[in-house]
């Protein structure tokens, strides 16, 4: 998942970034017959029985992930929730249950809890996804939550890896990727009348029905959730297919809060769009002869938008704008800045 | 999981005590179907097609539950995973595979945090269950360990839950409890000739092996690890199988080492075998006419004392020992002292 901010030393895992971090911290661990995928894609895909079962997990921090002068604890446990459900939704799979744990100080107050837990259990309710059990310990300052989810792949369908995409393939995004960033500086600022940029900040919805119905279609190839942003995502299909991704500026989805909001930041809403994080959409690839079948019908289905962006292309990984590598990335975690 | 110092201020949900706390935020879960076993036991338990999935998770925080001082950041990893595994041995069932969540500082050092993965690979490895995933998150300060496991039951053996307890029933518990709260204070004070006790704090295994046997005793009902402290534990046992649970003095197992170190802390070693928390053995209830066979075969099988220590009566949900209520509890996470 993505990070509100960071602003971490560059000095121990700093300078490895998050996602060398965790290159580094899996390559010396076993594999095992039965694990059918192990760390780095979206989920976990765990053999049992007669099912594969989908394994994830996100945790929030509090002042890293989360402020609670910007949240209600409602919406800190609703996000909490649909950042761990949203992972699912990139596989294709279907949420069964999940396990909380969660630490805090001593002094922490119960009705504040209480009100983070229906948060939580507002969201599962929604999509039938009951909390199984979890974990409660102290923190020596605040709050920390780390959802579990589970799932599992229907029999008849192909979970969609990050490792799919083809050369060929037209790449859609669904929503409007940079909403959720754009939010978080309306909150910063105070700007509380731009609540459709901070309510995609604030209750993200992970896309359950959206991800299983594209893990239907023939032509989707790979599938990955907007989480870090859309450059550095599409940046791990891109390595994990071996491909070169290429996306078109003019054709990046921008709303119309997006383009009136953006300016007032100094930057384009393009920027935004590429590289905010946070919002939970899905990402992916499609055959080329499915494409017109895929978003129309994906469109007829579900009451959001599906924009084709640009196309896989053979060559060194790599995401490419209008020809031009991308510098600007995501967020990570570890890393100074943004 | 129990706590290796509670020393929080007894004001919000310090006065409701963990337990408290878990059943006040449980208390508004829906439940579901498939879901076998909730909130309130070892393990959830799900049914997935034909698999009975076991779910746990358990978090480790530095300085509440560990100190880098003490254990090597491989000591602290294997833990972890021990205690996560343990929740699994718990039920009778086989573990899977685990997840890892590392929360820790943008300034920790990787040599460190290689170090800790190294650990939970050591005890993953020993007991053949792989990482499947996880997530890096930055904490402002401190790591933050939370690892969440799989497991299954097999489909021959029933789960043992804390609510099958019968009156008439004999309590047994593997090892000796104690041991590992007396490793702690060995630390504390720096005594580290004290190898058997600190190596009970710093190196619990999950009694994984032992407990899957156990499942397949018909006479076996009731089944907990000792993580909170034995009388703690037991009173789970006494209050969701609706007994009383009653013990001897006498008979509770103190091991040489126990028993010469206790009196410098000016405590009994019976009051840690009680109280002490965090040893991941395994207490148990058996039929009284199977008693005799399943500790038979059990210490043929095993490298590990077994040693009955009461029985199981009717009665108001309570723990007696000698036959007066004990008041000394195990660790509570969130309330003051011990």
């Amino acid at each position: 998942m993505a990070r509100y901010r960071s602003d971490g030393a560059m000095s121990g895992i700093g300078a490895l970034g998050e996602f060398g971090l965790i290159k580094a911290l899996t390559a010396g661990l076993p594999g095992a017959s039965g694990l059918l995928c192990g760390p780095g894609d979206d989920c976990a895909i765990v053999q049992m029985g007669n099912t594969r079962v989908l394994l994830s997990c996100d945790a929030m921090i509090e002042e890293v992930h989360f402020r609670r002068d910007w949240m209600t604890p409602e919406a800190i446990g609703r996000k909490a929730a649909a950042v761990a459900l949203s992972d699912i939704a990139a596989m294709g799979g279907a949420a069964r249950c999940l396990l909380i744990t969660l630490g805090c100080p001593a002094n922490t107050e119960t009705e504040y809890l209480s009100r983070l837990y229906a948060g939580v259990s507002d969201l599962t309710r929604q999509f039938d996804v009951p909390v199984a059990g979890g974990d409660t310990v102290r923190t020596l300052n605040g709050i920390m939550l780390d959802i579990a989810v589970v799932g599992e792949m229907a029999p008849d369908v192909e979970p969609r890896y990050r490792s799919g995409a083809k050369p060929g393939d037209i790449i859609a995004v669904s929503g409007y990727p940079g909403s959720a960033a754009l939010g978080m500086t309306a909150l910063e600022r105070g700007d509380a009348e731009q609540t459709a940029l901070i309510e995609a900040h604030t209750r993200p919805r992970p896309r359950l029905k959206e991800g299983a119905w594209l893990a239907r279609q023939t032509g989707v190839h790979a599938m990955i959730d907007v989480s870090d942003g859309l450059a550095q995502d599409l940046g791990h299909i891109a390595e994990r297919s071996g491909v070169r991704v290429v996306i078109e500026k003019d054709k990046l989805p921008v709303s119309q809060e997006m383009r009136s909001y953006a300016p007032t930041t100094g930057r384009a809403p393009e920027e935004y769009a590429l590289s905010g994080g946070e919002d939970y959409e899905l990402a992916f690839t499609i055959a080329p002869d499915a494409e017109a079948d895929v978003c129309a019908h994906f469109t007829a289905a579900f009451d959001l938008p599906l924009t084709c962006i640009g196309t896989v292309q053979e060559g060194e990984p790599a995401v490419l704008l209008n020809g031009h590598p991308i510098t600007q990335r995501g967020f990570d975690h570890f890393a100074a800045g943004k």
